[in-house]
């Protein structure tokens, strides 16, 4: 909390200010407060942070929150709000009041409550300062992560195991005498990751020409010999933490092209992991799987690999670092994904991604998950 | 959308602008996308919607998404970076110029943004019109929230099944020789709900001293003679839309105390259904449970009834329309919870919840779950 004193202090404000439900990772990360409905986070330069709940959370807030909660109308909301009927601006004044100063907010702080605020203070935008804090991970946070990573492994077994065990009839993978369908693969992944108390939402599970597409959740019955890509990046249903890795799969006989993606794919991910230690430039460890691919013939671009490498992985499942063409210094306890990709319209796609904690002098791989592509 | 042109007109700006990804109600509803990572949706007067999407995410937009998707580099972000490398002052430049004018910005819309683009040109914050919106269903939509509710009712009856079921010892619920804890029974509830491609978070299932927390998640061994709060408000995995009820049982036998809450509630909640039409104040419709547990010598406050006797329910768990104290009038096509709840520590919280469409002349009830408290 010494580097938001300080970027308080720069930016010649009183207090930080954040609002926002647990979705947001910044307030879960500052009010370690799990809640759907938003609360403000405030913090005076130099004291505690506080957070402003309804009435309703109050009790739960007393026992779950990092902080003693203020109710909104401890907080003099309710006496604002009979002068200044208008929802935002009230709560304005109330933040304005409890901040006595100018203020410091999050990038994601809400403009409706925005545009009063600066009306009543000086309100400064914050950059990345809460992301920048939620990067580098203590080793509590690492174990938290680590939890999550052993649920996701144990439910791309499932996923696995369903195709393993399929058969084939006229292409199309079969289980009991029906098709096996993206759909059934995934729910049984995110019923094996309930087991482990995570969730799974948007879980990828695309075949053939959808693996083409990075983000296609994919649907309908997976072929044999075409390209599976499982990704699975699950949040801790009590924790907040999430996980996330990739394993790509094939059915039977794999077309050459695609045997030679998923070698490369493969090699490229040994390459970038291998690159990676404090103080490694996120952009020198792209480049490391930029350049391999390059060797093999693939480009990085609008086809072939087409997103970074990786990205750091917390309370959100996308955070900082990166490991992409902007990619500045990893520091030690960061955690990374290494995600090399191939996509190819008309042939498909090919992914594998582990999670790894950058360490001084190297990277610590949290992921035990097995790489084999023919199922 | 008629409604997005006026207020934009209204307020003097060329376009309206949003941002986020479609953990954002407000834009999941404009762009009809599912996304993890923010895009951006960017409507002119009288003009189609736009949404700009990272080079990544154009395939799949292309695909699912409601229109015709621009990437950021034909945006002109590419270009705009050159020049201006910080990241939000570049976006505020590539959408000023897609935008033309002045600007309608919604209310959650980041203030990393907001602060930029202000210096462009004039921004106006919306309030609540895209909520507004989303506020009223189409009968497409409704049907959406119905699956969502039968997969909600089949996980209660899953919950219902293991208390009924449950032997008990020493005033614990067991099953199989173990406590059957809250945890168990909210895991057997996300299993549930998983079969029906609904996926539940924040689940509560809580039982004793933390039943008087009305959201408080639950935790721990499920205790005979004290009441069990169930409440599920699960997401479907395509469609994004919620529903939520709730359900309060006892196992064994329950203290007297309880019994006259429980049929309070039960009769507070027939009352606020039978209040429902078009047209009612959401305020009245409240006051109805209100009026009701004064007369059973309840309060409502900080013990008692301590929350609103309901709210909208849609593409957010909760959004408008409010049955409350601050409540307006209620329009056909709403869906809305009437959930009466009565909270003493020390004793315990009752609460039950069903969904319902706001028809001219009634409540349309969603929920088929039978009532029952002794299990």
């Amino acid at each position: 909390m010494k580097l938001l004193d300080m970027m308080t202090e720069q930016s010649g404000a009183a207090a930080y200010v954040g609002y926002g439900s647990s979705l947001d990772p910044d307030m879960r990360y500052l009010t370690r407060f799990s809640c759907t409905d938003p609360v403000v986070y405030l913090k005076r330069r130099g004291e505690q942070g506080q957070i402003v709940v309804s009435q309703m959370e109050y009790g739960r807030a007393m026992q779950e929150s990092a902080f003693l909660p203020v109710t909104r109308s401890e907080a003099g909301l309710l006496e604002i709000l009979k002068e200044e009927p208008d929802h935002w601006k009230a709560m304005a004044t109330m933040i304005s009041r409890l901040a006595g100063g100018n203020l410091l907010v999050s990038p994601t702080f809400p403009a409706g409550l925005y545009a009063p605020l600066s009306s009543l203070c000086t309100v400064v935008v914050d950059d990345q300062t809460v992301e920048r804090m939620r990067a580098v991970k203590s080793e509590e946070e690492i174990a938290c992560i680590r939890m999550v990573q052993q649920a996701t492994e144990a439910s791309m077994k499932t996923a696995r195991r369903m195709i393993r065990r399929a058969k084939v009839k006229k292409g199309v993978l079969q289980r009991g005498g029906e098709p096996l369908t993206a759909e059934l693969v995934r729910q049984a992944i995110h019923t094996a990751l309930q087991k482990y108390g995570c969730t799974g939402a948007e879980t990828i599970v695309s075949c053939g020409p959808d693996s083409a597409l990075p983000h296609h959740a994919g649907a309908g019955p997976l072929l044999a010999g075409e390209p599976i890509v499982i990704d699975i990046f699950p949040k801790s249903d009590t924790t907040g933490y999430y996980a996330d890795m990739t394993r790509t799969y094939v059915k039977g006989e794999a077309d050459p092209a695609i045997m030679e993606m998923y070698t490369a794919v493969r090699d490229a991910k040994a390459a970038g992991l291998g690159a990676i230690r404090a103080g490694a430039e996120g952009a020198a460890v792209h480049r490391v799987a930029v350049d391999l691919f390059a060797e093999r013939g693939y480009a990085t671009g609008t086809t072939g690999f087409t997103h970074n490498l990786g990205h750091g992985v917390g309370l959100a499942v996308h955070e900082l670092p990166t490991l992409g063409p902007s990619g500045g210094p990893l520091g030690a306890g960061e955690v990374v994904t290494v995600e090399p990709g191939l996509y190819f319209p008309g042939i498909g796609g090919v992914r594998l991604e582990d999670l790894c904690v950058v360490r001084p002098d190297c990277a610590e791989n949290l992921t035990r998950c097995k790489e084999e592509m023919i199922l």
